[in-house]
């Protein structure tokens, strides 16, 4: 348990670290175990394309000035110095560089003089919901994104600068901006997928057999729905942003395709929407199953109790020991030659009558408030 | 189980399909399964109609220089060559092609330069609520609709165009195409209808005997005006801002027209909305059913232990084996001459008194907590 | 019950015959069964006034050439011809008429080049509540009513009109227009009084003794409130869009007296919501008196369980046929002189100790949490 | 009952009684059993004031010409003429008159080109939440209040203005019109404060020992903010139109103070709606300390039964007439020396392995799920 | 109780003191228990750095001519005139100082001609939550904060003034102000990590083992995230307005930073929300793990009962006292050879009989509807 909830304040704590009141602003305070960056260049124009890791930032100059488009991109923020330098030879502004190393960001997009920078959040789906924040610098020349680590949704656009698929080594940097934010935006799907799969699930499982465990697990996902939200509603905005702001840097063509990748967050905002409200319902309905289960114990053991309490009670009353042989009043029953089975009439009238009662009532046969199996077909 | 499962995995699994990652954006990705595309042609103006099936794509510029206003319909999305050729043929854009392709899209409305294009979900309703993607291109000279499949609910618009009723053969395509709109809008009324008679009937049954699997009804029902609401919101936004844009495709006049038409999209969601809180209702209702069903049981319960467990008590009192003999002490009543009738009028007594205090509680009678059959006549 | 249904299912099949699909925009279906429409003209100055029942529809340019004001009235919808030559006459728009006699619109206005439409619904509290369409036409020298059936709320205005009360005389159809609105608007404040008594009603009844099908009721007139808040909320913005809109039509005294009528439908929509909210907390507090009364249920029969329980254990354990002569082990109790009296002081003492029992624990007594009669008191 | 019922009642018909549909706009209908007005005149300037009560309204007009700022307050609303001949007197407009008249408004700020019109609710906390229509005319010259009856919260206001303390002796009719609102709105205050309080002593309750009708009280409480809340949020808005609307009546420096004020009402717009969610908060817990108590008794019963029922059985099975004569298989055990105290050892075995299972399940020893005393400690 | 109750008490009329309404606006009416007022300065700029407590507030003004920027801080207001003079050196609007000494502001920015005034809530997290007001003045020359009492949260922006650390000493007092609303709206970090470390152990402790009074925690929880959030909320909208209305004191260059802010409080409302949705979740997963339990209960007691009750019976059956020598219908399995082992059998049938029942209606084992142990796993 203790080990438990040490991973837990883990998280807590791991999400407000950066926002240490200690420092200056603009200060660029890197996580000293977060990994060393790695800083990749692809450089490419309609002919030609150039790829390779570099260790030398000053020499991403040389690039902006032979290449019509620049993508560097940094896996890892855990020097200062290559952040700095970086930051020195592109430009980056101070404000800009302390969010990309502070990395709980919310999605955002901020218009600086010389390039636009746009947050967004990664996500990556591994046992639970988490996100990695993608920091982005668009300007006339070149991107520059900053993972936290390696491993991104990105290959797919690398294969296509390669290749020369598509439009991408005709167009500029906004193009490619566009491109990379699109992936991230896409990347939400397979995530989901899964959700809409495990609700999938579990509502077969409320409508079947509910099995341990299902209210805590309908909160864990409720849980991650909530993070789900908190991260792609600003990305939304972020998106919307910076399609419509007035910025140099995103020609008229690549706001078109801005247009799309904002229709593909609205889309995922309306399923988290949609999942958050068919969670809901879920808990609402197990509720319900939960409610029709006790009433049918309860029915159980009132049936019982109603059989057997009065049979208990005849039986008791002929148990009783009051001598038979002081007067004819007492218990005269008891020497009758028929008077054993005409209490055990008795006690089959009594159990009769109270089976008819029950079936006016309705409380044998199936269950008619019932969640159950048979439900299936209902909802098709 | 395995069977139901694969199903619903299927529905998530297609509804995500079309949001693959690993193509360049504006790429046509048919899906090979879809049905191949059969293209119909309608061209007309106030003397005369033409309509025939076209397969050389190539001949449809020659409708556009001769008709005032050429319908393209395509139904079945299955085939690249078709699309592209249709495509370049009209000048469509690529990106609004993609999403012709992907049949996930939200309803709405993009402004290009050559053309508006409309998505639009037209409900089908066949045993659950599901829907096709309508894509529609506006231009000055023609109107394209794309459909998943054959089938729609433009039968009346064709015949009005046959036939000439109304004013459609002496209008532009900004009319063809909100006539083609308002067909759409208007298929969701009889869904409407359905889910309107069903909420009735359940309230009824609420109100009655609710039968097995209520519950899981009410569920899925939910489920499927939340699916309604994620198409027609976005719909009634495309519509207005059709209705709004600035976009010289379409006349002042038309624009009266979709006034209209975006007047039904405000009715249907007001009907949706309805009938969501009227389904919260139900669920609500039917809990207090289920409390009250298990009020009366416990009531029963209750009213049998408090009568019979004393009875069972004195009958148990007096099957005591102590020995009346060893002194007067030990029950004596055993040896009264009228100690069994004795017994029996305590017993009576007891019984009677009992029944006096639940008569005051008010637990005989009829339950005055019921949500049963008089119901009816209280709603009235 | 198929009677009910019928019913219900009727009633859901009206609200949407009229949005048939099957016919072009603009064309005017009427309904064979409506009543046939009665046409009467009210035309005045500040000096005069003319009324009389007109059935040559083209008689009517004559009135508007004449009088400075005319105020024709239809009542019944029933036959096209009647409101195509009115539609002629007055210079009716097409899909505004066609809006007149689809008599399930929302209330709106909209404005066209000759005239402003605005369609408001008109309550009518007969058993459960339900609306009429009023369609009004307002141009510069006259006002046009349609009415689904004779009977209305207008008679105090055609008394004013006559009587010359008020400005109504010296004004033009614009103030007329408003009267009309006026009159509609404040047509639902007795049906707000008619809600207001029934909740009132309802709170006492739920802090006394809830009858029958309470929550049924509850329901229904939730479902009303739906319905009144569904024709609300639209009239709210159709007042101030005529309002606010610049339209020739209405003069900048006249809006001084509309703003006083959107201050009404405002104090409705409030009540609406007020409503909607003390029916909602009703609900919750019935269901809070069911739990408490289930709660005094099972304490009644937990303390019959406990108190008689052992008791009976007591009388049973000395019922045993244990022979008392095999041994001196064998229940002696049974030969003692005081057996009886001290297994009956036994069961006095269990039962003195149980019942301190429930004391400490707060059983005895009167219900500490009770939604009960006293309540009333506690509300004042 | 039925006295409640009618008072009630009452109170309904009062609301809506104003709102009658049987007169033409602009008409000053009082209802004769309101106070007779008392009109009261406070004149100022920097030097000097005169207050007295005055009977000829036609005087006032002198007042507007020799002081800089004059105050007329109205108490009562019985007598029509008074009225009229105000309005005369003073050029108020006549839909604003019948505005004063009707008591039943929604706050609200209404221009005019000869006057502001503010209407405001005055707080009167007796007992149950009740509001006292304030209405309110400010032009150049001076400011016109309307009181429903005499007792309000100006008495600071007044006294001010004679001692000449703060600014309000230099500055114009706007400063005191604000000083007037300004008093209304922190009369709200005490009646927050007064709800602060009764919620903070219900939770201590809730946490504690929850009294009889609790449940009703706080919908009772939820009644009163629902209808304090209806009183404040136009308020706001009232007073923020003052502030902001293009008046001549109101200068850029009173507009400071105006600010001051609005911040007063979304101050109490906080609390209300703090209080709500608080009060909402409050059912929620109530419910489940109700819940838990159920819990704890179903415990209780269940304990007993588990114990018992088989110690009954046992005792039961030895009270059988089996004759043991008759061969050696007929209860053997009734003849054994050591039979009982057997049969006692298992009923103690029984016993202990009962109590085992319990102390396993955690049902003995305190509740582990209790909302009950100690809570209290938990809360700090 | 009592104690408590006055302690309760005393925070509601803390809360409300200070809206006195017997005082003109804009008097300064202190409380005379709060702290007198200790003045400190520090004054720098790009080179020096001089810091020392006043006592003579007239040689404030000395300070602003001489240095770029003057941080004047207040700690305590419990004196009028040093308030007053400070209020008349700094030319600070009386209505704004009247606010500073009304310590239960709403966050908010006001704008005046000689500086901006700004009203932030610095948390204090001392067992429950509590903030203290800071009230911040900003001219050309100048920032000054008034705080309740000593210790705050700027100690950071302190050090970084004297040892020169990051831009803020070569640049204006905006930058200032920004520095020390970040220091605050930083503050509330802590705040809520405390609250999403006690939402986590919560979230376990459901999971798990619920101890007392969890409803109560997370009530008391949900009123202090209440509390939070009307810090907050208005917060964020003080920082926007500051950051984006036309005022002279604030560079372009120090909105770029209060943009940083800006972002600060969004995280922070988005955590306030997403804890406060979370909060409910977790009374919801209570609910049903109470549920849960009682349906246990219910099952035990079901079993017990339909277990034991038949076989009472049947042993009390055969403890009747028929007379079996007066017929051979009476009962005569009583002397039977094998009518004991017969019975026995008859019971043994009777329970195997039952115990298959259970096992089909999934009784026993595991309950499979169980809110319990298990469940972290499923969660992960």
């Amino acid at each position: 348990m203790s080990g438990k909830k040490k991973r837990v304040g883990g998280r807590v704590k791991r999400q407000f670290a950066d926002t240490a009141t200690d420092v200056p602003p603009g200060t660029i305070s890197v996580d000293p175990n977060a990994p060393k960056p790695v800083v990749t260049v692809i450089a490419y124009g309609p002919e030609d394309v150039k790829e390779e890791q570099v260790t030398d930032i000053e020499s991403l100059a040389a690039y902006f000035e032979k290449w019509p488009v620049t993508w560097v991109n940094v896996d890892g923020l855990g020097e200062e110095e290559t952040l700095v330098k970086l930051g020195h030879v592109c430009k980056l502004h101070r404000l800009a560089l302390e969010d990309v190393v502070n990395v709980y960001q919310r999605p955002k997009t901020e218009h600086y003089d010389e390039h636009e920078f746009v947050v967004v959040r990664m996500p990556a789906m591994t046992g639970r919901f988490e996100t990695e924040q993608v920091s982005l610098f668009l300007s006339r020349k070149f991107v520059i994104t900053f993972q936290e680590k390696q491993g991104d949704v990105f290959d797919e656009v690398r294969k296509r600068i390669r290749e020369g698929r598509g439009r991408i080594r005709t167009t500029g940097p906004d193009y490619l901006a566009y491109a990379l934010l699109d992936a991230v935006v896409d990347g939400y799907f397979p995530v989901l997928e899964e959700y809409g799969e495990r609700i999938d699930a579990m509502e077969d499982e409320v409508a079947g057999h509910p099995q341990k465990g299902l209210i805590g697990r309908v909160h864990a996902m409720k849980r991650d729905l909530l993070a789900l939200r908190r991260a792609v509603w600003p990305l939304r905005e972020a998106v919307n942003s910076l399609m419509r702001d007035e910025t140099p840097f995103i020609t008229k063509d690549a706001r078109l395709y801005l247009r799309d990748c904002y229709d593909h967050t609205m889309q995922i905002i309306d399923m988290i929407e949609n999942y958050r409200e068919l969670a809901a319902g879920l808990v609402e309905t197990y509720m319900s199953y939960v409610s029709n289960r006790m009433n049918e114990v309860m029915k159980v053991l009132s049936i019982i109790a109603t059989i057997f309490l009065p049979l208990s009670f005849i039986a008791g009353l002929y148990g009783m020991n009051f001598n038979v042989e002081k007067s004819a009043w007492n218990m005269p029953e008891l020497n009758w030659a028929f008077g054993y089975p005409f209490v055990l009439s008795v006690m089959c009238a009594t159990v009769l009558g109270m089976l008819f009662f029950f079936k006016r009532k309705g409380w044998l046969g199936r269950s008619e408030i019932d969640g159950g199996d048979e439900d299936e077909d209902d909802r098709r």
